[in-house]
């Protein structure tokens, strides 16, 4: 049998049968399942993994390979690095099961990918604060609203906010406990907000391991395009997980993740050195400023 | 959106056209891959993963928890324990991809799973001896004979064969460092071979990881059906991996990684205490003996 066999058309009926019946077999072992669901998702991943195995007739060569892949996306996984979350991230599988569980709904601000790199209690802010902590870059200003789809401000809606500094890095990737360019704030009662950060610049994903060797081999660039993170929440409304990206970035039709929608890029206005600020801090040099006015659809706080 | 959505068919024509964009733009990612086989597989996985994520509407808990799955299973694999391989080998994929790569020739002997527990450099023996080497269980006595799929003799076939002990363990999972119930051979000039092993029992596979508890929640038995490997290679002939299991084995419609064939289940005929073995060897108590006629098919050593 060649290395790299035809399609599925050169197998002969029964040979296509015997494997069919194998999938069956396989298929039928799941019936026993307590769980519905748990036998609606396996049984559903048998059929679309057998389908997948025979469609390229995968060889007992790739097959040791893919155990070897995964084998060591495993051992490289810990509490710091999540490489299956970036598997799945370079796959689309992430984008994918957000925009399915994220269904555009009117008017309401759409979501993109989570990424591996949110902590839970990020310092609290007050409107106006700065997110930076340290976090190297130039200034950015970020204001905003946050509505209901009707239009109703959502007053005290809670804002985290996070995202990379200039050389690429979250503070979590620094190995040190440093907290930096992460924090979380509330909207005023007309349902406003606004912070300092520090303007997104590309970076990066993690690529020293299995899936930047994915990458590699695939001719793909692990670069994310720029871009700042946002989690909203409000009782009675869908929690929204989403980015904000830099009109202009080069980077956002090949971003690595599948992560950019056209509603999601937004300009940054590039300001002058001594333009004055909105707020009347000193700035040294040049800063910059974007808006973003965020849409929450009806829904439960997940 | 409901936990547990319904099928893709209650998906909005937008929605549905928006998930195959994202489908589309993974794909035309791969499309700089430099290795055209690699762009196959990459780009067919692609498009499967996508078609189970999007049937079953995969929920970003299920995302989570299947995470969390992969990285428990990376956790557990090291050196002695490759979870990965079981996985494969539960959801039937390990059997499929033996089943496309050593289609059925003539009337060659058919091929099964390989299994986590071969070892290089067992122990050689001379025809006639004892592959157990300590294995506690019932003395059995295997002869045959290795022929080509024309009937001519193979002398000098290697015959590597390896088994569990009576309490369903192989000797590498003792962690200690014994070598038992394994060793190779060499068939003689007319292509026959015989040695003492012990009569195959059934076993589970190691259970008490994630696969096992994907087995437990799909109502599924760990167990394998009783079984004795062999790894039979020639020069000019297609190495052959591949078990006997034994007729009457309640387990054989219900093994655990869906190894059985029915031309693999051979007699193990059940010997009382004190008839003469072939060999002259005195066995205190009862014993069994059967027959596997190894037929090679033609193709290279791998």
């Amino acid at each position: 049998m060649p290395e790299a066999p035809g399609p599925a058309d050169a197998v002969t009926p029964e040979q296509a049968a015997r494997e069919q019946e194998l999938v069956e077999r396989v298929v039928a072992s799941f019936e026993g399942a307590q769980d519905a669901r748990l036998r609606t998702v396996l049984q559903s991943l048998t059929r679309h993994l057998h389908a997948f195995l025979r469609e390229v007739r995968l060889t007992e060569d790739e097959w040791n390979r893919a155990i070897g892949f995964l084998t060591a996306t495993g051992h490289l996984t810990d509490d710091k690095r999540q490489e299956f979350i970036l598997l799945s991230d370079v796959l689309g599988a992430s984008m994918q099961t957000i925009a399915m569980n994220n269904v555009a709904s009117g008017n309401a601000t759409e979501a993109t990918v989570f990424g591996p790199f949110f902590v839970d209690d990020a310092p609290r802010i007050e409107n106006g604060g700065d997110i930076a902590g340290g976090a190297t870059g130039q200034p950015c200003w970020v204001e905003g609203t946050v509505t209901d789809t009707s239009g109703r401000p959502v007053p005290g809606a809670r804002i985290e906010v996070w995202e990379a500094d200039e050389d690429g890095f979250y503070d979590v990737q620094y190995g040190d406990d440093r907290t930096a360019g992460r924090a979380h704030l509330f909207t005023d009662d007309d349902g406003g907000y606004r912070f300092w950060a520090v303007t997104p610049t590309p970076y990066p994903i993690p690529h020293d391991g299995p899936v930047g060797a994915l990458l590699a081999a695939s001719g793909r660039s692990p670069m994310r395009a720029a871009h700042l993170h946002f989690m909203v929440s409000a009782p009675g409304l869908r929690t929204l997980v989403t980015h904000i990206f830099v009109r202009g970035d080069e980077l956002l039709a090949s971003d690595s993740v599948f992560g950019v929608k056209d509603s999601l890029v937004m300009d940054f206005e590039e300001q002058a050195a001594g333009t004055p600020t909105p707020d009347g801090r000193a700035v040294a040099g040049t800063w910059s400023r974007t808006r973003f006015d965020v849409v929450l659809a009806p829904g439960t706080v997940r």
